[in-house]
């Protein structure tokens, strides 16, 4: 499949010349970032893309000058909600009610069970929980930029504190959890020719074959 | 594009119809797996497939009895690393040499990046980490079975230590995040007809266009 072409292709781009992505591969690949499973649907966080550069500029001392904040096209960075409230289950399902046309009382026995999963949990333990769903999203977004042949580097490498500063995030509850850069690959990176290194199969895999297979 | 698609095709399908996914097609969703991106390349967790029908059916109890556990054609379980060690880091190392016929002396820097990476840090916070690069790979797992037109429910409702003991993982520091249903949709599945739900893109994005756009 063309797929794991792609993601034999891609590599966590160490250098990037600076080439500038199309709107319309940007506008894809955000789609996708969109269209990522959550919990629930719920979608606990919230994704800010950059791609003015005197805001990467200011952005770059925050995430330790890594050069592919400036010679990348853009970065996005996901921020986890810092904690899942009543407010927001009512506002996931009042869109719900809105986008399948049905009234937000019919939703009753949802709206049960969100209530249930956030229930005596803490705004850390629910933070954390936000910041997993958003690294579902990378994932798929990631692929997503393979496939259009938009080379990342997935980033956790960064002062979250400054970045949320640089950002305005704490004022709107989310906190910095991962951030990628979107870009084009520089060819004097040497990692862009190195061998890609996983896991021996049998070992990254304990596999439990069909009885009947 | 054909991979938003199948993006925008996929849901967390809550009845599936007993159809086995072909093996190749498993294959590729794994080999998928493997090649998801994680932190430095460590890619602390690891990944039981389980096909065998008598497993899933120890397994059932532990997730809820969710009925895709039966009625999906493999049950994908993303267990953590309890910790991450310097054993793990000179495995990753050795591995990292061998694949790209260097010596592993020769990756002191890299080694002294891995080692500053996990220094002072608790085995729970490594753990957490561990934890987030999984949800990276089940986002490209997803990403791939969409691809394949294989059904797909993302699982964060189960009970580990349940899980765990079934599949013997606490004794190899391992512990079950989260886990992907593989089969097919059933038609039943009332959801499976229904609208996706998304958070408006102005709420779910903040954007900051390049100056020269």
């Amino acid at each position: 499949m063309e797929y794991l072409d792609s993601l034999n292709w891609r590599y966590a781009a160490k250098k990037m010349n600076g080439q500038k992505v199309p709107a319309e591969k940007l506008h894809n690949i955000l789609e996708a970032i969109n269209l990522a499973p959550s919990s629930m649907g719920l979608q606990p966080f919230h994704v800010i893309v950059v791609e003015d550069e005197e805001l990467r500029k200011k952005l770059a001392p925050a995430m330790y000058n890594q050069p592919q904040i400036i010679s990348g096209s853009a970065v996005v960075i996901f921020a986890a909600w810092d904690n899942v409230t009543e407010e927001h289950i009512d506002e996931y399902l009042r869109n719900t009610a809105k986008v399948r046309g049905i009234k937000v009382e019919d939703l009753g026995g949802f709206r049960d069970m969100l209530m249930n999963a956030i229930k005596g949990r803490s705004a850390e333990n629910l933070q954390q929980w936000s910041a997993r769903q958003a690294y579902i999203a990378l994932g798929v977004g990631v692929t997503a930029a393979a496939i259009e042949k938009v080379d990342t580097t997935p980033m956790e490498g960064f002062n979250p504190a400054a970045v949320d500063e640089v950002l305005g995030l704490k004022e709107k509850g989310l906190t910095s959890v991962v951030a990628l850069a979107l870009g084009y690959r520089d060819d004097s990176d040497h990692l862009a020719k190195a061998k890609k290194v996983r896991r021996a199969k049998e070992e990254f895999f304990t596999h439990y074959v069909a009885e009947y297979a």
